[in-house]
């Protein structure tokens, strides 16, 4: 699993315990997953369809550094499935791990559209 | 299942799609999961622990009104088990479902601390 | 007056003395009184063109919930006008009342657009 | 009356017909009147405690240049009164205004706290 | 140097090191240069061009009032040179400064636009 | 140089012009060299002292996404500074560079404090 986005945890990630508030985790989680996807399935309309249960193993604390980390499961004709783990950077501590997460790709009407990709794609390679 | 919350989604609440971005519709659940816990269960420090399975039903737009709405599926020693559903308020289609999510009730040193609860209460009971 | 929408204060919404900001408060009555006319009025053009006095009793803290009641006091011809209060969802101590906020609903032009509206209506009467 | 605070109206702060979201209003006057106090009384403690009546006169819009525009009505005891209007900066149109807004000076237990002060002050002369 | 725009320092603005984050204050600064732009180039769509090097002077504190101050260095002929500085309200202390800031004043395809602009107005005189 | 945290530009992080805010453009560049430099030297306590000029290249559209790089450029006695660039992610193309930002390594009663640290470090090399 290839791990980019960071984060600094500062005040307004917090909940009123202190602690990370996990709707923001899941707020960033899905913006990861997201960018992913329009990044190798080379559309911008790339939507959440499906998470898998989701544990929250350990929890973080303000100024803690979190990575998140994805990895593709599947190539389906118009979906992705990708697999999501965060953890603190520091420590590499698992705080969190989605097995699944199903992206769709649609086209302009926001139909389920073919992406034709079987197979992650490198940036720097579609720009030989 | 009571519906409470309502949200009017706006500008900063969309995807560059420009449909309901789904981080910030799982960091609304996830506070009115935080909140009813602790209002049930009488104790401020409360988090969440688990949830299954998340399947996005339908999408959202700029100006729609969506309400969230929370049963209790089982007391546990330290936990809370709901289930949410969130669904558009003119037209109660569902846009979302999560069968269960644990939330669990905390001590002073972040430890699993029994509650006592068996049953929902409604706080214009408890304070007569 | 009937409670709906609830809140978790976060640290995002304290002020430097670390009780709930006053601005914070008015930005969640406004989008309630909103959202509630647009419901009521079956027309998403509303806007906020009157606010009586208000009263700020008590304070909140980080941590506290606090829900928000609306209850219709007249229906005009394109407005409507609603008594608003928040009170802490625990104690129900009251943290502010106001008495007047007129809404007016709006045609495509901005302009006020008669509603034909009489009376409270329940959107589930509605989708019979 | 002296304008000071300047704000450029972003995609955030517009509610969804993509006017200036009224409670973003509310919270910036609020915001403004908290600092205000501050530097007058010479006490970071201060609260808000009343407003009278507010009439939004007109809307503004994305991109629109809003100033913020305060004046001492009266200085009670352990409060300040002010009065406040929120214009258009490039047409000078009148947006919101405020006749009468009491902010109370605090002392460390949250009690009134007479501030000593009868008139308004600059910070340039204090520092002489 | 004139100083018009204040801000409150509040919890949201703070790095985990609990002072002000200092990606707070470039935001508030840039939002700053565009809008004076906007009023003396009488053009809204002014943009970011370039930034002298910045240094971080001193820091400052939850609850802290700033204020910033902008004054002209030089009219170009599509381009608009600012200087800036960001001070503590109360103590004047200088937090940080940059000599200079252009800002570009854009047609509507985004190529850079005469302003024909040659000296600092006053939006009372021509409003006259 | 390595590119890690990417971002997607979605609505809240427009300005008016519907292009990339200046404003988040830095305040995520601040954050990304706070947390590089917390990780390299170890220490949570690590502010930006000083950036050299900057260069706005190119700008950014809603739903694009980019990606922030970083590079060590000197390690200092207490300092560390970074190099860093922005680029938009399918393209390539650089949006903004700056040469020197310095980051100080404070001790806890805000004094600059030496780190020890002579090389880039890798967290899976310490962790073993």
């Amino acid at each position: 699993m290839r791990f980019h986005t960071r984060k600094w945890i500062k005040p307004q990630d917090l909940n009123p315990n202190r602690t990370l508030f996990g709707g923001r985790l899941l707020e960033w989680i899905d913006e990861e997953c997201a960018l992913y996807s329009i990044v190798q399935l080379e559309n911008s309309k790339c939507v959440t369809k499906y998470m898998s249960e989701i544990d929250f193993k350990s929890s973080a604390h303000e100024g803690d550094i979190v990575e998140i980390g994805i990895e593709v499961v599947k190539f389906g004709t118009a979906s992705l499935t990708l697999k999501c783990e965060v953890r603190n950077k520091m420590t590499r501590e698992s705080i969190i791990t989605i097995d699944k997460i199903v992206m769709v790709s649609l086209d302009a009407h926001g139909k389920p559209k073919p992406h034709g990709k079987t197979e992650v794609e490198f940036v720097k390679d579609r720009l030989k």
